[in-house]
């Protein structure tokens, strides 16, 4: 589990109120349910409006990945592949079959299931390039949805405190009123700062980074299947992928192996 | 129907609508025709500058397509296409053409078409190909028009805002009317942003995924039809255009049918 | 003559006039000399700093588009292409040469002649394909200007007011002159807003507009030519170019010509 | 030279001063020695953060082009091109050799060089757009410094501000010293927004504008190299680069000369 | 090292702090440990929130390349890069391996290792341009962070000036402490605008600037290596390579060698 966007979130969090106690505020003055109506509402609403309901939906769900996601282990991962390379020279393409219910990833199996189906390269490339792409469209719309959240929380911010401000004032009789209300018109920017800069614009992101990822380790294994259907050595192959991993972690995988 | 954008839409309005009464506020506060003049006409006539009488026209027609789009059925097509490379390998490509009647999509009669009809790959692909960037360039001009409201909104809530105060400022005789006289002139920056925010940008925003959407269907046409025509089989079809769906709903069109 | 630029922009003052008149304020309030010396003279002084005297020269003649522009007829352009295709299939390529009076468009004429004088098809695609680029970035600089102009504006509207609110503040005396003194000092922020807004954003958007129509046209002469040199037939011709037509106009180039 | 950019300088600095003195206002209210400091030196500072300490003293050499830059002639470059390939026809390559001394742009002459050296066709491109490449690369570097610098004004102008805004309010014994508190905390903003919008952001402008300038000169230098290396005509060679010149001013070098 | 970013960032706080002084101002009153509490360490929670806890922790390292970069000297690498071109005439590809002992550059090595083991020409450039890719992903990773920091703390600038703003205005017993609580409610954002201008930003500018160095240092190893495994002469090698040099400093290396 990736345990940091979970302690940012909690920590900015924590990080507000402190600050709130130690300025001798106290936390009922930031609570008005009519500024949550319109801020965390209206910006809600008018996202509904962008994308269809299915986009909607998914888009809570996706959320989850900002806190659950495992990063891919490249390392693991190219040590999988260079295995695939060994036995496919030793054993031929078609022992590569036996091997796939061993393999986790449904996108390696995919490719791998291929290779020993005898696809032609080109139509191998071109099936698992275009999965790629459906998968980057997927993430790009669970992204879209809290991009676009935290375009809309400042706006909804900004219309409930014209909303506050006009009402109050057009209606100044008692001089000493302006201050409060001031500050409640105030609280929805602040509700739309808040959710745009501590949920959405983040989480959008993290989901950014978390797609970016997963899609090198795809690029990783079309590349390595690849090499394996066009009967590169496993040497040639481990070369080849080792270029992912970061130098300081490279030995691992990138022992020279006979060929 | 797209019912979220309805609902969207409306939400939106009842989030500030509410807010509005929980503060204690009346909607008489909120209505100035001068202000709605400036606003809305103002910004308006800007983007009559932008762009053609015609784009003008057709753009609020275009508008509809927010709230009444029926997303194309990415399954069904590919099911349909999957029969049609059936029908041509059993009974060739002249097969096809009794079968453009059955087909609503007009893009894939032409395709379906063009094939019995023999034209040559190159020359399909390329008009398949200018179709769909036509497409496109028509689609946005049409979320170009609501991108462009959408920014001249705000500008001329901002300038209603400004020939309020300067008249305000400018004849400070009675320091009592100073407060109702800046929540008349802030009304149009309030009027910019929600016609900004809660119309142009969304429905701009829906505009651009509606035609992502049909431009992908027109993809799949245009692959399926190509795929057909260079006599790949159904099995092959399936499986290059199966990836266009999401892994979960993809049983349906995906079951190896014998090639 | 496009008629949407001109009414746009007459109808953007006329609203914001109303909008004045409406809320009973005198037009003298917003005159101020010295304000507009700052604003129109500050920010066109800095756009001469940008680019070379003749751009600057050159984009003020290129505003009267905006006016005047009349869109080229894609249709009619396509049936004189296929017209061209017919008489060059029947008389062969040097036939065309004496056509070339009887065509208006430049681009086209450059076209025909060179395909009549037997010029190599990769030469002719070059040298046309270098003057769309060349048509393309003298448009760019006319557009440039505007868009420059339009982000100078509200910089020097800003610029003027923050030099009236520093005099004004540092020398209270009256703090009766202290509205009057501010209205003063917004009249450039105002000044810079309607200049940007309802003058050079829109202007350079229309002019980008314009472009694309125009680049579009040569496009379709690009291909066409291409095509009739290639031999197609004018069958083949109208078909590769109907594609930029919206279907519902398509009826007249697209009937379907004996080859 | 291109008096433009000196003119418009001059001009942004006269009409600043002509509207302070129609508002009857003194310069002395806009000098404040520790404005200059922290808004000139701070943004300054932070761009030497940016770059090695190399970028920052070209930067301050490269600012006298935007001043001192003569554009190139593209008319009397082709005309030049084409009198080269008339040379190369009549004599053969080698008789090139004896031009380069007339010549004086470099990258003209390394072409010219090269090509009398019979490099080959595919190194001598390559060779020439590396050098395009380093050009583009070392005048971006220019250019990037005055963005840079154009960002970290108006930063600075606020930082400014704040500073002296925090000073005043946190001792506001005497209220009368608020307004001219005010009137100073304001001047870094305002040295802010002209340090960026009369200087820095033009003078990038600028400078992007006379990158493309060179660059479009070197593209009609690599294009005309190479076509008399293959041992174009220098009709066509006229013909491929008289598309770089503006259709009116053509005739000069268009003329078709024989073949 | 480099010694102008380490300049530039004590010249900005040494420039804040004299205009302080000149104002007449303490230190004390711009320190206040709860807006250090919201600003700082909220920006950080939430940028904590984007990354994967490993990036967050190699940022900070990557973040002392900013001081300690030493740039790579271009001309140096092009000389041991014709060196190697001649030994690699003069005694073969095979003689390169005896010299991987002398080079530094790990990159350098690895390329001139893998020529001298006859790697294929295409498996050589498509691991070399992989691990380009690879050191530009993991260097855009650190300046993302720096960016996104940069982008967080004027937001949570904004956020501790908006709570500050809420508990003052909503509990106005006294006015005299107007002033004083508005002055600590500025005093987050001073810090957001400190925080992102002098030290986020120019540090994501200058990582930027520091890996377009780098690379572009691997891409004349690349070419270089290309060209002597090509068996180009150390003439042309030379020349190639010469183009990422100045005009003036590049006597040195261009010398023309005997081929």
């Amino acid at each position: 589990m990736d345990i940091a966007s979970l302690v940012g979130f909690l920590l900015a969090a924590i990080f507000m109120a402190v600050s709130v106690v130690m300025g001798g505020g106290s936390f009922g003055a930031f609570v008005d349910p009519a500024s949550i109506i319109v801020t965390i509402g209206g910006s809600l609403a008018t996202v509904m409006i962008c994308f269809p309901i299915k986009n909607f939906v998914q888009s809570v769900i996706v959320a989850k990945a900002v806190f659950l996601n495992k990063p891919p282990s490249i390392a693991e991962l190219i040590e999988q592949l260079v295995k695939l390379a060994e036995i496919s020279r030793q054993e031929g393409l078609l022992a590569l079959e036996a091997k796939t219910q061993e393999i986790k990833d449904p996108f390696l199996v995919m490719g791998v299931q291929m290779t020993a189906d005898g696809t032609r390269p080109d139509v191998l490339e071109y099936i698992l390039r275009s999965e790629m792409e459906s998968v980057n469209n997927r993430h790009k719309d669970g992204k879209a949805f809290f991009d676009q959240w935290g375009k809309m929380g400042p706006a909804f911010g900004m219309i409930g405190t014209l909303l506050g401000l006009i009402l109050m004032l057009g209606n100044l009789s008692d001089p000493d009123a302006l201050g409060p209300g001031m500050a409640v018109a105030m609280i929805t920017t602040l509700y739309g700062a808040v959710l745009s800069n501590v949920m959405c614009l983040p989480f959008a992101e993290k989901l950014g980074y978390i797609n970016k990822q997963e899609l090198q380790a795809m690029e990783i294994i079309v590349r390595g299947i690849l090499a394996i259907q066009a009967g590169d050595s496993p040497r040639v192959v481990a070369q080849k992928l080792s270029t992912f991993i970061p130098p300081k972690q490279r030995a691992g995988s990138n022992e020279k192996k006979a060929a």
